[in-house]
């Protein structure tokens, strides 16, 4: 019964011929992977055996690996076994242990496919219906969006994997073991996959099947018909990104007007931002960015969203130009990377110009909006208060001792490519508070704790 | 607890001002909607209660009605009571009971809307968050597309109806009651659909809990992202609509090769067919009419698709337009309503021109490509064979004495606006075999059983 539909299912979905196809299998020496190894000899492929030893459950494990290398004998294929130590791999990298078998299992069998089978050659594993069923309900259960409802990959192009068993049930699965007098080993641990898992096969879906007897039919269709409509979903995305988003070097520049408008805005915003690394929980804050004042952001690991008027800004983290923050208006406090900057008037200033360190006030009638902040740079210079003459700001750092560290963090304020303030640091003697002074504005700098 | 979520949901979903707004509240006598009466009063609605009296369950069905119009004195708001003979109803229009009670109770609220309530005003139900849930995964079990994913509408402009329960969970409603010295009537009827619900919450998600604690909310916050999902999903076929059917007074005529290359194609289809009443099923069969011979088709109740030559034409079925099927060559077999027309080549003819009434032979020359079956319309006349004068079918068919359903059932092949043959009844004159004749075409007709 197995075997023909198994052979359907590869002519259809696979396009694969037997006789000119070499395939690596991942063979743990379950009733999946045992049945999968002789299926693909039956049906007459030439193919290696990939097991992983990853020294989980002590001797467990090296029973498991004697039992797979037993295979080269049956089958005269040849068995390729490695063995790793998952959890100081799993420590070292911070992983879960089931995110580090992960991990190693897939690279290993990337490399032997590169090394050791044909150009073109798949990788196959022996995930079957049931196994897929369980994903999609732990998936719909754990909360998730259309593509968690899609299940596994039956053909995995880019990563050149194939799941040739996924027609079939865990019923069908046994009793061909059974009637082929198949032997296998038992994985006697009890992982929280593997215990929810059992869970849901042992108890959910009897449950269900007491008022739904075609469950697992349904589950199975309904896979297939997300597949489809997750296909049409990313289809209307991919129209959205190509109109939001406009790519200015290694920059995206969203004019706030459009991106309100989108609509589904939720989903529109989380399938924008997905791509520079930023969590779906973030998506309502950048939708309190459209509304926030001039310079906030946002950071993901890689990215940052910034406010920059009208726009909103996705940017390398690294990236020197996206640091520049045009301020328009000396109203509302400015976000910037390292702290607040908060604006105020002061109509009969006092002659002090610089109050501290933090707190400074410049003449109002020299500023020419909009003003700009950014990162200081090689180049620059200002006119340190109390000096009639420039001098480089790499020079003033020197002389007054910064660190390294300290140099990095140093941002200004320009106006009209002039420094106004080194911020923290000095402002520039051209912007000071003069006897002609009628208004000054004063600034404050709130570093960021 | 629940007022300020209560008014917090009706302003952020309905924008309602409570003392500018008349609601007509469906009231079973339930806890849900006993709940809902309340919180209106309190949140200073003006409303009426609309209860209905499906006579389902006896002496209860009239205990909940005399509870109900108790509701007119304590909130000092009209109570409008219906009965309807919902088995009756059912039978009549062969519906299940519970299809038949959702009919007549909401044909009869919209009603109310209209006679009894100002311009503009809302049904309100009684529907909450876990009635929503359930409903998710009744679908989700039973086999859905992803409209099926969605949740009850909160807003239903279309009909008119609002569910401004739904953001509270089951139990939130029943610690207001009990808050609130409430009494309700509970209904004691097991139909199927309660049993499942009931199924639902009481075994299912509490074994889903075990493994999933937070699976209620997970569940709710799914049904926010597939919603979104789900507009997304539906501009994208709008898109796929927009291009592949051309509409032709009331028939869309769609390309074959298009239609083939659409992707995904399985779902396009059905977004397709759906709309002139095909169902799911329908769509493999749809499918297939891309390679079938010409004049093959399906029907709905309302229409059907014919393949004619490289377009599939979605017509009307009362459409006589439709029933044109262009043949361009005398290969293949030609489908259509009544039956299948067989062609063939006859090198050295036969003298005798009919065979039998099923099966003629035609001289080749005479025909004229592409020949056109068609229904007989009034005002076609043709050249009966062994007659030298025109004959209008009309009075052919009354000198053969057939039926009105005969009648109606004749179809004709044109060549050049010239009629063939009167299929199953009489070739035409002029295209008879002839001395002349070097080779014939042979059409057989085998009628549809």
């Amino acid at each position: 019964m197995l075997l023909p539909r198994f052979l359907h299912f590869l002519k259809e979905q696979f396009h694969l011929q037997p006789a000119q196809t070499t395939l690596l299998l991942a063979v743990s020496g379950g009733i999946d992977s045992v049945v999968l190894t002789d299926l693909c000899a039956k049906a007459g492929f030439d193919f290696l055996i990939a097991h992983v030893n990853f020294q989980l459950r002590g001797a467990e494990s090296d029973r498991d690996e004697t039992f797979v290398r037993s295979l080269q004998t049956k089958y005269n294929k040849k068995v390729f076994v490695q063995k790793f130590d998952t959890a100081a791999y799993a420590a070292e990298y911070k992983l879960s242990i089931q995110e580090a078998a992960r991990n190693l299992r897939y690279e290993w069998f990337a490399s032997l496919l590169k090394k050791e089978l044909p150009a073109g050659s798949k990788l196959a594993t022996a995930h079957n219906a049931n196994d897929n069923i369980e994903t999609l309900l732990m998936h719909f259960f754990r909360g998730t969006g259309l593509h968690g409802l899609t299940g596994m990959p039956v053909n995995d192009t880019s990563r050149h994997i194939i799941r040739p068993l996924l027609f079939a049930k865990r019923n069908d699965v046994v009793v061909y073991a059974q009637d082929n007098n198949l032997t296998w080993v038992e994985d006697s641990s009890n992982s929280t996959d593997k215990y929810t898992r059992n869970y849901f096969r042992l108890q959910l879906l009897p449950a269900i099947k007491e008022v739904f007897s075609n469950v697992e039919d349904n589950l199975l269709a309904n896979i297939q018909r997300f597949s489809e409509a997750e296909d049409l979903y990313m289809q209307a995305v991919k129209l959205h990104k190509a109109k939001l988003p406009e790519q200015k070097g290694n920059e995206w520049h969203v004019p706030i007007l459009k991106w309100q408008k989108a609509q589904p805005l939720q989903t529109i915003t989380w399938e924008i931002i997905r791509d520079f690394g930023f969590g779906s929980a973030q998506v309502n804050e950048v939708l309190k960015l459209f509304t926030a004042s001039n310079g906030s952001f946002i950071t993901s690991d890689t990215h940052r969203i910034i406010r920059n008027r009208q726009w909103l800004i996705i940017a390398p983290v690294q990236n020197e130009i996206a640091a520049n923050i045009v301020i328009g208006q000396l109203t509302g406090p400015i976000h910037f990377e390292h702290g607040v900057l908060l604006f105020g008037q002061v109509t009969k200033p006092q002659s002090v110009t610089q109050t501290t360190a933090l707190a400074v006030n410049v003449d109002a009638a020299l500023l020419k909006l909009p003003l700009l902040l950014r990162k200081w740079k090689q180049g620059d210079y200002f006119y340190p208060l109390g000096m009639q003459k420039k001098k480089k700001l790499g020079k003033f750092f020197i002389d007054n001792k910064l660190s390294k560290t300290e140099k990095e963090k140093v941002w200004v304020i320009e106006s009209d490519k002039r420094i106004v303030w080194v911020i923290g640091y000095r402002i520039d003697d051209r912007f000071k508070i003069t006897t002609h002074t009628k208004t000054a504005v004063s600034i404050a700098f709130e570093p960021r704790t």
